[in-house]
């Protein structure tokens, strides 16, 4: 006997989501089905709220509830620094360790010729209309230590070094808590390269 | 910076799913604003629809999406064969195994004197009353190998051993493909007990 066809169906959807396989997704779409109606439909409910009121901020590309992000909005952040990330989740995982006061600029990527992904598929544009429009103090570079994220960082360092006055690239190194024994030579070399003068 | 209240709403009810934790709803939530418009609406649907399809079935209480489910009204089945199990679920991990060729009936739970659960919540009335309308030739007890299962099991035995010709339990000892070394010892006693003969 085959499942019913609207369990079927809500198996796959859920398959679809980043780490569910086909037995968790089984498992969560029985679970819902468990559940008390009120709690299916507030589930249903937050995903299509979630989904039409969250849109890209009009000046940083962040998730947003409004045209313009609580961080763009807020006239105590430094808007003359902006730090330039890849993916808008980026933004929270920075605002969560409280380190920087200024605002942020979403690239939705990185440069990937492999993947296709040539610099005028991301908000680039964007960026230089910001640093056209305002006096930028300091641009910093926080795409991910990756290849793609170190050629869009050295790409928006040859693109914008003559228009900003500091442009920086956050530290690569061990991450805090790591054991060295366990870290990669890429990250070791790195960590070697930045390390800093305690003289 | 706090997530916008609607990305907030969606974690709360992602976290709500069980083994999804607030970090895993996070990514899940996130992973659902980063999708398509098509793709996210479809999975609120397909929770909404199999809510609202999904039903339990007049006959065995499964899951069902008419009023009396694909096995129940299969003709092929030996109606007279009924497998008690716990949950709705159960059904389906043993139609996969393709064990089985009779009927089921859910009782929604077991007995937990605990939690609760006296014989009278569980949909025994209701098996007790196919048992009077039918000839039933076996009752194979599915519940849980667990204190409550048993417990239910017993209970259902005393309840029906004068009205049913056979009633079974399925069989607890090791499972496949285990390593002895790793059985608790009630299942390894289980196993003892329910030894069989190879001469």
């Amino acid at each position: 006997m085959k499942l019913p066809q609207p369990i079927l169906q809500l198996i796959e959807e859920l398959a679809k989501l980043p780490g569910v396989g086909r037995k968790t997704a089984k498992r969560l779409a029985f679970s819902i089905l468990l559940k008390p109606e009120e709690e299916s439909a507030a589930l249903a409910k937050a995903i299509t709220a979630a989904k039409t009121t969250i849109r890209s901020c009009q000046v940083c590309h962040g998730f947003s509830d409004s045209e313009i992000c609580q961080i763009c909005s807020d006239p105590r952040r430094m808007n003359d620094v902006i730090c330039v990330v890849e993916d808008p989740r980026n933004i929270f995982t920075i605002e969560n360790s409280n380190v920087f006061q200024g605002v942020y600029h979403v690239l939705q990527g990185a440069i990937s010729p492999l993947h296709g992904i040539s610099p005028d598929k991301l908000r680039i544009n964007e960026l230089a209309q910001r640093v056209e429009k305002n006096n930028i103090r300091e641009l910093i570079l926080s795409t991910n230590p990756t290849l793609e994220g170190e050629a869009t960082a050295h790409y928006l360092v040859d693109l914008f070094k003559d228009k900003v006055k500091k442009i920086t690239r956050i530290a690569r190194g061990m991450p805090a808590g790591a054991d060295l024994e366990f870290a990669d030579s890429n990250t070791l070399a790195r960590a070697f390269e930045g390390r800093t003068d305690y003289t």
